[in-house]
């Protein structure tokens, strides 16, 4: 089910979150609420979920449902299927792979970081430890995708 | 020939920027030295020689002339050797692809951002008239890219 925080526009466009964990979850969606963010925010809880989201299978067939994610924000390590499936199934899809993924992980690993780059992620942000460090983090992700770059629009391959 | 600030730590990670113009790549250095960037800074004028730099061709024979950069700027409309071909070669060769590359062009078409997403960039950024816009969008690309993220590390493909 999406989970969309109280004060959406739904003429934006919305950020898809990959996260397993509720209470991640919720904190991610609590931080970027006092962080202003308005666009609608759609979460599924693992990469199956996630690829459901994106090929409007299952409980999405509605595209109104699952509009496509501007960017979409992901954990890495997912219970079932992987976030380097879903990175490597959505950059391989010509319809999909010009939507931005950037990582969000507690994994720092040199070759988890320059696999993910290989697959094609857009980028890979640490998750901190600490609700402060997090919230610099998520301000860094908003303003960069959200405000100071140009998002693809196309809602298919040109 | 490389390009590098006074401030330059050589230890630091590279950035390449691909700019025709020698206006706007003064204009571009003289921001980063004064928002205190310290990473070395390499330029090559078009595209051919962004590819004879990452392919250590010509006068980039020597490797030590022509560091693996950590993140490409690259304007996108070059005489000769277009951005758009950089891009595709960039990002279809095992060693190179996971080689962040952010666009930053006076160009504004949805078509053009679109298929610079399709072709793998990491980002598209807007190249605005006047300093203090441009100090902005700078400073959003340093930030996001030199700070708040992880880089790849790699120097080919594992």
């Amino acid at each position: 089910m999406p989970t969309l925080p109280s004060t959406l526009s739904l003429h934006l466009p919305p950020l898809l979150i990959v996260e397993d964990s509720d209470e991640d979850f919720s904190t991610l969606v609590r931080i970027m609420q006092e962080l202003q963010f308005q666009h609608p925010v759609y979460r599924a809880y693992d990469g199956e979920e996630a690829l459901d989201y994106l090929y409007h299978r299952g409980p999405y067939a509605d595209p109104q449902m699952a509009p496509r994610p501007a960017v979409i924000l992901m954990d890495l390590n997912l219970p079932g299927t992987d976030g380097r499936e879903v990175i490597m199934q959505v950059k391989q899809d010509q319809n999909l792979k010009s939507i931005p993924i950037v990582v969000l992980t507690t994994f720092n690993n040199p070759r988890d970081v320059s696999s993910c780059y290989q697959f094609g992620i857009n980028s890979y942000m640490l998750k901190p430890m600490g609700i402060p460090a997090l919230r610099q983090t998520i301000q860094s992700f908003l303003h960069y995708w959200f405000e100071a770059i140009v998002l693809p629009t196309d809602q298919q391959a040109k």
